[in-house]
């Protein structure tokens, strides 16, 4: 039940996040609801899809259809508070990653595939959905250039990992990771954290 | 058989559909025919990924592979007369999405999936060998700037599934909700139909 | 252990291609990792999932991401002398298509499938990952200008499959096969040989 209405906020968040990108872009109701659906269902269709675990997660629990569907409706109806809305936005989606990343690798866990790959499942899990969104609005998807994102998940689920290994409880050890991720990106995003710079030539092109 | 027959028609639409756009960006002989192909299966292609009906049905079937080879050659070959076929294409491709709406649909109930997860199937179904012609070609996929695609699948799929609780045998609301999608189809177009739009201010942009 | 080699060099292949690009582009050391990734295992993952072998290849085998993540090292590492080596690249970008190839009509013969869609999956598996990182790049395909990418795929599949019907072992006819992709590949790019001009007036747009 707890996993499940974490699921459910981190479908929220990342409807939410659909419906401002396709707003940008003036798409029509429906495809705002199509941005929307893809970006929430997005990364645990290809997690589904990826270890045969069909048919997938939306397919059959209509809950998170539902809540796609109210999520459009509400944030279309409030378009002009948004704005203001969107800093809780960001903390949203980011629980939602959270989340997201350690669904996905306890889907590997389950499937019997080794640590490494679970973590690989994750990311996908966390990153794939937001990436669809910006390849359906043709741009180069924003994790490309904002790598806080991903580099979060990968930590918290080496540490959900390590955590499973000790005598902590798993819920506990979930939840803690998911703070992890979320605590990760806050401080990256507020104290301009980001990989070291791979281009010799730093010149602005 | 007639099940059969209909859906070769949609083949052939949605692959014509997918030589005049690829054909639109000067692409080589293959990347037509990669166009045409991917548009013409996509669709059921993730259908069936997504509901883990596998392998997918274009490679349990050659005929949906010769039928697009057959329409790539035919629409190459005639090119020049198929500026004057589009009208009649647009019909094609609208008889297309609305056998792909019920075949997407039938698909899904057979799964055991809830109606209404059946109707977001079968619009998938329809739109998604669209939505990768346009997203291969480098455009925002037209669906989600005209909308009449995807609401007339879905009003027809309401339609069918409403029409199967009644007498009437399966295969007269087959034919009859197809017939309704193509009929709201054409309306819209031909008399400016659209969603409420959802833009406070409609300044152009 | 021939075949397995010969797939990891062709994932290596891929991989570096992949940096390549998505350095062009500039992206973040994550960003880097993730295109090469996608290249890599793009082809294999469609194919498996086509055919409803999973979890996919590389999540039961780690040696796939090990190797990607050596290879994107590697490459990043050794930028500055990448340029030179961009002429073995595309030999060993070609062995890796060649060997795609083979894999993907091999997986399709396994899974029962006729040899008409064989060729159309190992044409898949060697040319998607290379379609996904110009997709996540914005960028229309390479493959849809080049095609001498597919053409030499689909006879040397078409080679293959006849050799399997004489007496020659399938090892031989498999190193055969490949040999013949990489030298069609080789003397199209040489010989500037191309598919046939399909459009009738040829003004420059």
């Amino acid at each position: 039940m707890f996993y499940f209405v974490c699921d459910l906020l981190g479908t929220i968040a990342f409807a939410i996040s659909g419906v401002l990108v396709a707003m940008d872009k003036k798409l029509d109701l429906f495809g705002v609801f199509i941005i929307a659906f893809v970006t929430a269902v997005g990364g645990g269709s290809l997690r589904d899809m990826l270890i045969g675990e069909t048919p997938v997660s939306w397919m059959r629990e209509s809950a998170y259809t539902i809540t796609i569907i109210g999520s459009v409706i509400f944030a279309v109806l409030l378009q002009q508070r948004l704005k203001y809305l969107r800093r809780s936005l960001f903390l949203f989606d980011t629980i939602g990653i959270g989340l997201y990343t350690m669904v996905g690798i306890d889907k590997g866990l389950d499937a019997g595939l080794i640590p490494f790959i679970c973590i690989a499942l994750g990311v996908m899990t966390a990153s794939f959905g937001g990436i669809l969104r910006d390849i359906l609005c043709n741009e180069i998807p924003v994790i490309f250039r904002k790598e806080i994102y991903a580099t979060a998940c990968i930590l918290g689920g080496v540490i959900y990992l390590a955590l499973l290994n000790t005598t902590l409880e798993e819920e506990y050890a979930y939840a803690l990771a998911i703070i992890i991720v979320i605590a990760i990106r806050l401080l990256a995003v507020r104290f301009h954290i980001a990989l070291p710079n791979i281009y010799r030539n730093n010149a602005k092109e």
